[in-house]
């Protein structure tokens, strides 16, 4: 860590190196120009504490020099991460395509969104069970008997499936049925959350809050890997920015920015972070190119009478269109289905 | 809501207007120069089921017209909220000021820190006992053992306290031992949490997420409201932008835009969002003059030894020098401590 | 336009109405459960005084229903525009790739670079003679003697090029030399400038304002288009947004979204956009995928004495590696070089 | 500058120290646990060559640790600026209230505008002649005529007068008229501009861009600075963010840093920053308790009729009003109108 002083006496510098000491640093003084700034030389452990000496007299900044997570990122483990569950494997040479609908509505549109989307060769299925939803009047899930039905469906068509848990309580619940646990970008920093789907032995589907940085993002999958579970898969969603004629912005080049930085897998959801339908064909696409292990696909059969979020997701018809053409990518860019 | 159609057909038109009516609205159908307008009129209820018509063919947009938001909302209920707690009262003709420590970490310090602010004119106190932290390996709070020490300190200096909640679970806790539950900016959609906080039977201090618009904000009220809690707290304390010399934005403008939209009080932070202590004195005078009910400061009696947010605390000399500032704006704006 | 009023009175409604009819058009009004709708029917043309009625009591808010662009839009013009510019070609079948240096620096670098990006596959040479630089102490560019060494490179080696022009009394000089004027992106809404663009005989590269919605661009787009240079070419170069591991922020979304709204060509410059050359390469691939139209990247034969934008030039051998990796998705995307 | 280096071998160091000694500054390595930092010491002229380091081997980041402006900064001069500008003055002991409308839009209007601003204690004028629009199918402004009517309005009620000049070619036009030379949020970074506005002899009022940084404001100042015009007023008018339900969100904590940071004097617009005329009152208060030496706020006789902004304008009855208010803060904060 690097504390900048403002023009200041001897004195102040001593003080301030005198108080890095206390806390177990060595500190190296460096005369510049026109700065002194001062390195805090030593384990990192505790460094949340160095960061309150900024309010120290004469104290400009402190700059911190280390990445804050180790778990997470490539230094400590260089391999990537690859996750199998059932027949479908995230990360590694594969791309795992995950498609479904947004809410679970009833049994005849899971097993019917659940064959479509196995047939155009998708490797999981998605769904949600429990919603957070914006409205509290808005839907809010068929809750577990929408578990069951992702359930059923999922096992017919042989895929695993993944659904979100929005409390610590539902872990044991959501984990008897699902194959993969979602936190979703809401939930990305409720670290209680976090800590209960570290101690599951589910892998843990978390997704990028819209208000988080690519950091925070590497935070809270730190959060999970700490508890036990090493099982943590990345998806970006899209951040909000002012741009308005999308949902959210897919922040795209997160994708090669956590893939230097982290040995997790990446997937990109085109479909939440555009919220219209024909955009997702060509950001899916990108994405592929772009490096993501895979993909987070919106596919309802009548989108116009979805219960939530019919505007961003796919038909069947538009769904196996885009399959065929990620095929056909795949090969360039040297992976699989 | 107002379906706004790209140029096509007269069937296509008549399509859109029975999906309308199949959802129990009456289509008028209104052409312009250059485009059709449909305009859905009926009960609000289901309204959601509506947006997803935006994936029917020649659909170019849909817009609703009402605010999402009734319970929160000035139209139903236009006189303000005023929340009483013990001595303190939140709206109306008070300005209540709630300051403390960010983290509790120790008995001399909370019963120091509620000396001193209740000195200064302090209404209530505040400080963490569960702390959500970006990182795993920061410090976590004292959980129920500050609970006690803040209730300790708060009933010494004859103040109530506000102290955040983190997970649906432990709300009967915390209400035990809090005279306010806070939900924190991070768990603003938390909506179970949101949920369990509705069923308490303590006011909640609801804090605006860093990257959530005024309307979500009224939303997440909306969730507690709808549950049969009316003691509902609104805080601004900065939003998430570009600038970086601030920890966050204070979106000040939010004070008066929320006294038009909402009857509920509304509270301002300018220690969490400028992250600066220089900075709070300015800005907590500001949301005073712009018509704020409130003001929640961190307090610390050595904010370089702080366990966390120490750059942004106000010493208590500090604290007892705005505290005065204050007073001589309350007489102009027609308010009293 | 809709004007949605607050609930009031029945006169309040016929003011507002006289007022629409004041200005020339039809008002229709649409009594909902809640609300009243008041529709102004008519010719686009003095709509920007409609919204001033948002300043009449009892008006809620006026919401525009019609794109505010013509001449850029699909609407009045369905088929794609292609520009011709000597040897290359952008719009249409074909993907540009414009390539060189941020600064034109000297002679020897300039030949050097348009030799390599020219053996690489490029269409078109770039180069900055005036550069907008944030701090008046950073390198300002060499001017005409910029243009005159830009010209000499991009004769030898049979391409256009493209130069930043920042003002308007610049466009002649800039004009004599250069294939392709640029306007930078901290310049889209220099409206002096787009009305000297436009009455220019050269096409116009206009860049993305990195605070400028999609809407704002098409919008500048327009002020060229007005004054009869009917040759545009828009230019995502990334959006600023909290996020700060990248310099900017891509936002790759707007390429089909623009292709949905206008029938310009778009594209895609991946270094400024991200800062960093080891992003360059998965997010022009992305680009391509996404449906631009080309590429602008900048290519230093050192990158590390480059005297601007150094940390995120491609050297001359990564060039050639994206380029051929470029190829190879031509010819699944449809396209050629 | 400091520069973190990724885990390499010693001879990775040497070499960046040897290109640091290149460029002529001495490095100072430093081996921390995980890390080393070299440190660059030296004069800060040519650092921006040193960001281009970023580019080479192991190179982790390159941090700077000085700001990058000069005059405009608290080091060379650390007393405020204050501007007179005929019976004006902007900075020190007064509050500076310049009123107005948005545009010029006729003779009749600029009179009855002036009186009324002066009858309520404005101390200057303002009034766009040249309009920066976004759409070239707005009103653009009288040009000449505007600037005439300008100055008689303001010579008939003794009051200097404010408007933007929008090339660098109108800047003698304008100065002929003008008091203080206007330039505008969208021009913030028009480099050209700003170099002719630092060779004019009038006062030049900067506004902030809409997603410029604090520290961009600065370096925009910088440039009129180096050109030896010292008479620079600072303007905070609204950011860019995802809020939507103000037309930009007002970075009041602006103020406070700016004072920290420069000696220039600052103004706030909270016209322009909120959009709505509900929002001027308490934003301008706000702004006058934050520390604002000025308010530029937009003043219409009919707002309704207005060409543009409108809705953001205040009738002369409620600037009437909000200028009792301020009188009384001022007793409180110190100074005078």
């Amino acid at each position: 860590m690097i504390i900048v002083m403002a023009s200041c006496k001897q004195e102040d510098i001593d003080y301030v190196v005198s108080r890095i000491e206390a806390l177990g640093y060595k500190g190296h003084v460096l005369k510049g120009v026109e700065r002194t700034v001062i390195a805090a030389i030593g384990d990192e452990r505790g460094k949340f504490r160095l960061q309150s000496l900024e309010s120290l007299p004469h104290v400009e900044k402190v700059v911190p020099i280390l990445k804050p997570f180790k778990l997470a990122g490539r230094e400590l483990r260089s391999e990537p991460t690859v996750i199998q569950v059932g027949s479908a494997q995230i990360g590694g040479e594969r791309l795992c395509v995950i498609a479904g609908p947004c809410s679970v509505e009833s049994r005849e549109q899971m097993l019917e969104t659940a064959r479509c989307v196995k047939e155009a060769g998708a490797s999981a299925l998605r769904g949600g069970a429990f919603k957070p939803r914006t409205s509290p009047y808005s839907f809010q899930g068929l809750e577990e008997e929408g578990l069951q039905l992702l359930q059923e469906a999922a096992q017919r068509y042989d895929m695993p499936f993944v659904t979100e848990v929005m409390t610590p309580e539902q872990v044991p619940l959501v984990e008897r049925y699902a194959d993969i646990l979602q936190v979703g970008a809401r939930n990305m920093q409720n670290f209680s959350l976090l800590k209960a789907a570290g101690k599951a032995r589910k892998p843990v589907f978390l997704k990028r809050g819209m208000m988080s940085t690519i950091n925070e993002l590497l935070m809270s999958a730190e959060y999970i890997l700490a508890e036990g579970n090493a099982q943590v898969i990345l998806c970006e969603r899209g951040i909000r920015t002012f741009e308005t004629e999308t949902r959210n912005t897919l922040d795209l080049s997160a994708v090669p920015v956590l893939k230097q930085l982290t040995h997790l897998p990446v997937v990109v959801d085109p479909s939440h972070s555009t919220g219209h339908w024909g955009l997702v064909n060509p950001m899916a696409k990108a994405a592929v190119v772009a490096g993501a292990d895979g993909l987070m696909i919106e596919v309802h059969p009548r989108p116009s009478e979805a219960f939530s979020d019919g505007p961003q997701s796919l038909t069947p018809v538009h769904f196996h269109q885009l399959m065929d053409e990620i095929r056909r990518l795949l090969e360039i860019v040297g992976k699989t289905l």
